[in-house]
């Protein structure tokens, strides 16, 4: 007998059918004798129509209101999904995240959790009931209502799994498991049985949209157990999310490359002609990081004539608030010559732990983007993955020679 | 400065141009210096679809979860009302039940206030927000999700403007106030500008469907002053529900009937040849308590050669479960004959304080039923009605003579 958290994302559960099959699938479990802790998301399309209503309203919704609406989304589906269980004769509880409770900070929309009280769910498991609880959501420390953001389903999951000490936590979704690319993208892409919780990070990050980056983290810490599988197949062991260290025996037999990630959903900011002092870092995203914009690539090189350029990306929505969150309050102050944007530009990233240990994967990447005549923007590099910023434009292009150049396709 | 509750229906949020039209009348109060505390229902709509999407699910949905689901619809209004008045540039802080909270009995679907925390929301409204409180829901004593049953959200603004000693609880719905009767079936109907709690009891009872009856009762037992008007005009006082002491002294002025109540939600339960002995009623009506289904009408003639014809009636949707539950755990029991339901009848009445110290009201009543040679099949009264089931087809047409025969039209 184990212990499984199996969480369903809005696809999944996007009518009543498909709830059905949800609970199919968890009396399935269930007969084999598992605990099973269900987590689900809203039904696809529940959250962007709130969030239209909400702005029909006011154009730019105070937070925590925003959360008081989007968070029964999870609420139906929870409800529904506890029916479609009792349907099949199984006992069955829902909890919202205030319920629960997660305890989250008050970061409207974009709260991180700080701890779970899962005493009543244990009893419940115990009890025999299967408990589904509400992913995205949380309360903090005064009730209020609150969001952990989008993919936040992913880590509602993964934090239930390390605090209940789950023996795996189960990410079903529409695709059957982690490629190479994105296969809409690139036809070739190859399912991975298995990818490390690093390189998982970086494809996640990089916007291979399966898992939330969060989420990944989440369970590299508490050292959970992650799968993620398809939802509409009853086939297949989907991917697992391993811990490096369990490969390393075996590592020349580990492909250099595991995948190529990529995302159109950031936008470049650039700080021109800034004086090369120290701290000029901190007094550009000083400011930014304050109004809890996040920030992800961040260039810097080196000035001539004691002055240079900053560049760093946020997410395409929060543009225009970096941007004149800059020109009020820091423009003027670093005496920057000049603040631009640019929204237009697309992130591409080959990834593996195996380029630790390889040379010339670098190289490789930009002599295959120079030969279909792709400009590089930005660089950014880690241990286990190289990033470029390129324009929008060519991003299918670069994402299909890339995966050819790495020979993802074949096995 | 007065502390007003605000009540706003399913109709007058229906959508966000709606909420704003709220919002805009809320500003008033607000600028007038007054503290305004609104409550809100669904959105008009919502809860009925919610609850068709749990019956596609489950034909008879768990209480537990439906409510789960159900008590979103008022949370995502408040959220948007919050929001308009956000907009508006008013300081608005909105609270689900549970926030609140109101605490309730665990009947789901149809619990009752048990207590309600003011503290948090006489803190806001002394900080000077809006607070927006989702009407028809609370958390019982384990912080699961209640519903008050239809009509709750008016139950929650009369408990609220008692809690809080509130100057004055408004009740904004799709009228402008209590009618003498539905306009729609006579359209000589005539706006009162004031009613006694005990005829608002009554008519809201039998059917008119204004104020929920649960609502005028709290306000009945905590002198709530209660007021209807609509949402859709900004003239106009509505109708005040006054205490029937004020009146005394000029009941001489009052007209003796104050409107003619009808409903046609009931369903008529006749259990024929029961023995004509104590407890006889206990024995049919326990179960049918014990199954939480409301009875209304009770009716019990005296019996011939020791039997005895039993009647009442209950809401029709429950009309086959409480058959079921007299046939399978009564029936033998108590050895009635026969056990016969009939939905299509219609409750008709007519109320008012006055016919307490004037006789004739029932004769004039039954005459002029007979005259449209209507059947009368059954007949409570109480001090300030009289009520009659007659067969459904005729409910219009009663309803037109019986106005017409009291002089309700005219001034």
């Amino acid at each position: 007998m184990a212990l499984i958290v199996q969480k369903y994302g809005g696809t999944s559960v996007a009518n009543p059918e498909r709830i059905r099959n949800v609970a199919r699938r968890v009396a399935r479990y269930k007969a084999m004798g598992h605990q099973i802790v269900v987590v689900v998301s809203a039904m696809s399309g529940e959250t962007n129509r709130l969030i239209a209503l909400a702005k029909e309203i006011m154009p730019e919704p105070d937070p925590r209101e925003l959360d008081v609406m989007i968070s029964t989304g999870e609420q139906v589906t929870i409800g529904l999904t506890a029916l479609a269980l009792m349907e099949l004769g199984i006992k069955a509880k829902s909890y919202t995240g205030a319920q629960v409770k997660i305890l989250t900070d008050a970061a409207h929309t974009k709260a991180r959790i700080l701890d779970i009280d899962n005493h009543n769910i244990k009893q419940d498991l115990n009890d025999g009931y299967v408990v589904v609880v509400a992913g995205f959501q949380g309360a903090d420390e005064f009730g209020n209502t609150t969001t952990l953001g989008r993919g936040g389903s992913d880590t509602t999951g993964v934090a239930l799994a390390a605090t209940l000490k789950a023996d795996e936590c189960q990410i079903y979704t529409d695709v059957d498991g982690v490629y190479t690319t994105d296969p809409r993208v690139v036809p070739e892409a190859r399912r991975l049985d298995k990818i490390t919780f690093e390189e998982m990070l970086e494809l996640a990050s990089q916007g291979s949209k399966v898992l939330q980056i969060r989420s990944v983290e989440f369970a590299g810490k508490y050292k959970v157990k992650l799968r993620v599988l398809s939802s509409f197949e009853d086939e297949g062991d989907g991917t697992l999310i391993t811990f490096e260290e369990a490969n390393k025996d075996n590592n020349m037999e580990e492909p250099i490359i595991s995948g190529i990630a990529f995302n159109r959903d950031e936008a470049k900011i650039t700080v021109l002609g800034v004086p090369d002092t120290p701290g000029i870092a901190y007094q550009i995203l000083g400011p930014i990081a304050d109004a809890n914009i996040d920030v992800d690539m961040i260039i810097q090189n080196t000035g001539a004539d004691g002055v240079t350029d900053f560049s760093f990306t946020v997410h395409k929505n929060e543009m225009n608030k970096a941007l004149a969150i800059l020109r009020d309050k820091v423009q003027g102050f670093i005496k920057a010559r000049e603040i631009i944007g640019d929204d237009r530009i697309a992130k591409v990233a080959v990834v593996g732990v195996g380029m630790r240990s390889h040379v010339g994967i670098a190289s490789q990447m930009f002599r295959t983007l120079a030969e279909e005549g792709i400009n590089i923007q930005m660089i950014s590099t880690s241990e286990i993955k190289i990033a470029v910023v390129i324009e929008e434009k060519y991003m299918e292009l670069a994402v299909r020679v890339l995966h050819k150049a790495f020979e993802l396709e074949g096995k």
